[in-house]
């Protein structure tokens, strides 16, 4: 069984949004996907480690925003690349209210909000079955996954479903690159890496200067 | 609440198939998201009016093949906008074997194919969670549900989740193309359609002539 086949599906880059009580919090998904027409559901599948799923199995409420082609790589890293339960992602996030759950003012095409009504539990994921009840469309195209990792170089956090080892690119030079060795991040600044200061963190995910190797 | 937020999801164009009893028979499908990597396990969204959705149920078993971009139209018209119950979907489609049920040999970038290890019943369709036990991958691009819209000029089926009625291109010149109400296909033969044998039928979903409305 080639597993590589899963990388032919389909989906988008999207963050869904959550309450943890008084606070926002929210994580980066893919597997998104609607059910039914009227009433409009959609199915969201969060990985059991995301501490957004037990704040959404809290809340019983969730939003998805759709990230469009433009959204900042850090956008990503700050919703993809941490957890939630050690910082407050929307510490520097512009955000309204949509049906009780924070959604992002920029980067996005839209979002929709709703009830959890259902779920569907596996081994590592919940699914979450969601009537919307709230939504909102907004200009820009979306992200596709594809694109994430074709056009913005982006890579996959080990809980996602459609993680898999990056494949080895027997074209590159080796050792002329510093990579995140959490995210994948490719340092491209003017300044060589060696010479950067030790505060250095990764862009995309905040990891410090030591987390980087010379690949 | 906008319901055209639901076009900014992404997906791919599937043709998922089975067996009903000793014939194979399947339906095109856009929702299907992987949901665990190890195991393999997807969810597969499967409209109740479907055919297929009630031989999912009794053989327990499906396949995924996932269409390429330069997947012939008809082949979406003959799993897509016809019936299993009344049709042999199989009659002119070269086919193999994976995992007890037909996968098509051309026009795809790969399959996988398993066992449904459970499901979530909505409404209007029904997720099956299947988890994979054999799965190829052949050359191609995945076609995505943008592209079948945009470049292909497809239609969804009414029973479709993402299915929404076309809005109105004000653009156009009314009265100047023959289109196929039940599918969206555009005549563009070079005999005009007035002309066409009344045997003519639509090559994509297998309609007669006299479906076909002026717009």
């Amino acid at each position: 069984m080639d597993k590589n086949i899963f990388r032919n599906l389909s989906y988008g880059v999207y963050v869904v949004t959550t309450m943890d009580g008084m606070r926002q919090t929210g994580c980066v998904a893919n597997s998104c996907m609607q059910i039914t027409s009227d009433p409009a559901v959609v199915a969201v599948s969060i990985n059991h480690d995301n501490y957004t799923n037990k704040c959404i199995k809290e809340s019983k409420s969730l939003a998805v925003n759709i990230l469009t082609e433009n959204a900042d790589m850090t956008l990503i890293g700050n919703f993809g690349f941490q957890s939630g339960k050690d910082v407050n992602k929307f510490e520097n996030i512009p955000f309204e209210w949509a049906y009780g759950n924070p959604v992002l003012k920029d980067s996005t095409c839209g979002y929709f909000a709703g009830d959890v009504i259902g779920s569907y539990e596996t081994g590592t994921h919940t699914v979450f079955f969601v009537e919307i009840k709230d939504a909102e469309v907004k200009s820009g195209t979306p992200m596709t996954y594809a694109y994430y990792h074709k056009v913005k170089n982006g890579k996959s956090p080990k809980n996602a479903p459609t993680y898999l080892p990056e494949e080895k690119d027997e074209k590159e030079t080796p050792g002329k690159k510093w990579v995140c060795s959490v995210c994948g991040y490719i340092y491209q600044g003017d300044i060589p890496f060696e010479e950067l200061s030790e505060d250095f963190v990764c862009p995309v995910c905040k990891q410090p200067k030591s987390v980087f190797e010379q690949k």
